[in-house]
């Protein structure tokens, strides 16, 4: 039985955790803590967790995490605020999964060019692996710290690799156009995620080369690939809960079908348990196909007019874009079965 | 291991179960039927099943579901569809629960009357245990066919029963105000159905006596209670794919304080494992708190300018309204836990 | 050619009644003030208001509002801060629409019990005609000084007056069941208002006589109806950003069948504008048939098996329900043609 | 007073020209075909519409639409059956306006290749003027037989078109990656509208350079600017009832700042009274800022990291994509002001 920590359980991710670790057979939720919401039930935030949402919040200070109460601790905690955590647990002992942007980058300037803050623990900025299984398995099964990916980056790494695995595109000028839930904006009340703003709407930001995530992407696709890869990213909030549903655009570098592009998608991925590549014929992802699973949905097809690779790649934002694929780095980095836990099935409706 | 065939298993019903029993340790799917979508993949249909979708759907005729192969049939029909189907399992040894509403009346004439089509197998009309769990659980235990209830009735059912239960309220004239999410509509695409009709809408129908929902009701209460029930019920259609949220309004027949009913409704069901009611002074549940669970969320206070008990109920129309329920019947006719397989948490967002 | 100004004109209402004046032949918009967005054009804040929002927003003190400048004032400020504002421009000689809850009731005493705030211009409670034209639009005609209605109590109180003023119905215990959409909760951000919180959802709030709401329509149905009048109000919100749905119960007092009842509401309603009357047979009125529109749109029916009428009774919150309403109200006290200006059709889609 | 008549009014666009030919002062509504609903009131299909609902429809072959009795016919149908009405109303002197798909093509083989059906009046292939105004008006101005444009169109040639007027991009290879509301899949009920199909879901469909808009957008693009232009287009389903918004891309064949790209948009449009051309630093577009009006609404940036021109066009589907723009070239052909009729604002909430 692994024993875990949840920091920051009140935010949508951690709330996550707890829904899917309810289900996990061989972990045990030791503490969650949230400083807003100390001596509440996580249920009383989220009353849809149900028999799940029994679990006291207490803050942080009043919480005894060590290495003698629990294994692996999840940060669930805001950009920046991780900094202040990660490097404590890992000095006394306990794994940790950072689910936040804060140990994504090796060289800290790049987060603080686009984060916009300082990097508050550089010492740390290469220490984590980068948890996207699929790319980088091996050195995450023994990794003692873990920065778990970005959303957005999650949908259009495991889309675009096959791409430029096999140099079938430029990899200066891929395009990213990717369509998100709210949940991906956090729990934090706005003007730009009221139900009035959102409801039956579609709004772009950060378009054009200044969303957070477009260096991760960058990163996360030159390390697995050696290639140089710049790309334009292209987030807009959609009027849904849960969800990224990206679409790519490579320019391709030589001729090939789409039965072909296919095929290559499908072997890239063969013996991925939360990969699914479309068959040709079949109807192209949606939203829904992915929310609720740890599933990265995935379809191809050449447009040959224009030489152009279309690729939809879709996931659940909190599942595999978050707390689910944090779970499958738990399940690497303990030694269980990399699906342990996770969901076989979606919402479906 | 129990061993269960679903009839019927492309329809929304089919699919839930499909999607629960994935997670149910001790159940084993043997087999899944549909006419229409014979030699498919149920995942095919519903992309968002996941590994969970990988089950061949096949014609009955062409399905070996007896008593050797199989220890439960679940009948996910149309309503008229099952008179066909049950008889036959039950004289083969195996156990039926129909989740139509086929076998809901004793007296096939109130079939008939409410459905408007004639009752085929009036000679097994009273032979089905209703199954709700939490009114009528030991009947269940040991039954060999199981009617599962419909999903407004399941709500306004558990809802009303604390009133009438401890006579507090006129036993004629209860108000039933429920709101559904379009699941509960099926999936055969109808002008009522489109998106376009739906999105942002609230649509009454069937009101004022003629949803054949209405004398399920009453009979489940006035079995339950012993008294005399009749009610106004007033379906409508809201913007959601599922729940069921229903305001119950009953006239009170003595003087009694929103603490104390609180209190007689959390120990009418305090052993309930699937019954939750909300404290005095926290929020009234919403829809979403019952959505991906087997839950039922109540909550009741008094409103003494008029002298009236208003009751709020939640469901999830597929889960406990359906196919949840189906699988707490299946564990108390299996001589499983209540509880087993069912999930401990819903779908938080 | 009207001068008219509109105080606090960037909330919803505000812009609303922007909005419907772009296409009002005989209003001239002279001004419209924000304190928080004073400086910026309407349209900035409501990029939908296309070329009707190139209107730039002042501080009051910096508007020259007098009745040299204006005809009218709307006052669309919120909840406790027309008090302030109405005394001023009524002694100068200005009329004022005020869309607030300030001045509905006539004892300040009620204000101060139901919207728990003191009511800071008490000379004045009793001096505002309250708006509702179908019930007293003769008073209305020769107004200085109107009280525009609640947008639930408009709902309401059109759909049970012919009800209760043929004394149909007990007039202790009606049960008002509405479902309103989100810019009824304004447009500052809570966590209540969240997309997240609302889409899909269903959410009961201040059930059982609490909300304020409640006297408003009771004073309205009582003072039109010589009744004393007293009910049950359950408001609900609904994932959808505009429109109110009631559903209207009353204990029948004698027998009427539903053609009967329906007869009843056509020839109450059968000369006003604004008022449809669904004919028996008609699908039920939802809440998109009154969706952009100044529409109050209603239906009625018999349950014959619990001796109950039920009502439907629909409009948009927005327009009927205030801003809409209020223009009506200007026509009259301007001696225009009451359906001047307000739109024959609604969104339709 | 210009006298029009509507042929197939009762599918979405022919009820949203009725909407918006209620506040027209220059027309009249003379007659309006259904085959399915003849007999019936327009207001009973589509109840929002209110008073402007009182439209009897009338078979076509029982309704006298001649010269003398209407100026300009409106063909509302669906894709194909414009080819059998047109040619009749043309010779016997009767201007028309088609909004189907069917002339908008001088080469009926370009139709035919990507509509999969015959094209049934080739003789009249070249006969129809192309109803974009902003590209097209001088032409449209003297016109007798106006094809309306795709709303894809509408929006994807408005938002690419000062791109490639001032060869900023290669010609070959834009993306215009688009996301629809639904009423641009029409009324008929299919598996993929149903609400629960759709509803908080994203759906790709025909991408990859087989939805017939892509030549529609080639040709209009490739007539206004004299290049041969060839892009690929991503047609997506979201969840939304209206409104089309583009993210268009283009690679840069020059340098420029997104300053310098934004003052040529707001350049190329500025005395158009239906294109809004946001500032830089102003949000995005999003899709309720067009939502219910006839405005385009743009906005251009320069993604220097790779080189590509990003703008977003937004559109209301069912006006500036159908019927508002329709009666803009209704107002062009008729010799009154453009603008004539179309409201100043859309829906705001």
């Amino acid at each position: 039985m692994v024993k875990v920590g949840i920091v920051g359980a009140s935010g949508y991710t951690g709330a996550e955790l707890v829904r899917l670790l309810s289900q996990h057979p061989q972990v045990q939720l030791v503490s969650a803590t949230s400083e807003t919401f100390a001596g509440k039930k996580l249920g009383d935030i989220y009353p849809g967790l149900g028999r799940a949402g029994d679990v006291t919040l207490a803050a942080l200070a009043q919480t005894p995490l060590t290495f003698e109460t629990v294994d692996v601790i999840f940060l669930a905690l805001p950009h920046g605020e991780s900094h202040a955590q990660a490097p404590g647990f890992l000095a006394s002992g306990v794994k940790v999964i950072d689910l936040s942007g804060d140990f994504r980058f090796h060289d800290p300037k790049v987060y603080e060019q686009w984060y916009k803050q300082p990097h508050a623990a550089p010492m740390y900025a290469d220490k984590a692996v980068y948890g996207l299984p699929e790319l980088f398995r091996e050195k995450i099964k023994g990794a003692k710290f873990v920065s778990n990916p970005g959303c957005f980056v999650t949908s259009a790494a495991l889309g675009a690799y096959p791409l430029l695995a096999a140099k079938l595109v430029d990899s200066k000028g891929l395009i990213v156009d990717a369509k998100t839930g709210l949940t991906g904006s956090g729990r934090k009340p706005k003007p730009d995620n009221m139900f009035t703003a959102v409801s039956e709407n579609v709004v772009p930001y950060k378009l054009a080369g200044v969303h957070q995530h477009t260096p991760e992407m960058e990163m996360a696709l030159s390390r697995a690939t050696g290639q140089d890869v710049v790309l334009t990213f292209s987030p807009q909030l959609v009027s849904a809960r849960r969800g990224i549903l990206s679409l790519i655009y490579g320019k391709l570098q030589r001729k090939i079908s789409t039965a072909e592009l296919t095929a290559h998608f499908a072997k890239t991925y063969q013996n991925e348990p939360f990969v699914r590549v479309n068959p040709v014929g079949a109807p192209w992802p949606d939203l829904a196909s992915a929310v609720g699973s740890n599933d990265c949905v995935l379809a191809a097809a050449v447009d040959e007019r224009t030489g152009t690779a279309v690729v939809v790649s879709v996931v659940d934002n909190l599942v595999k874009g978050a707390s689910g694929q944090a779970i499958q780095n738990l399940n690497l980095i303990s030694g269980l079965d990399e699906t342990l836990g996770l969901p076989k099935a979606g919402f479906v409706l």
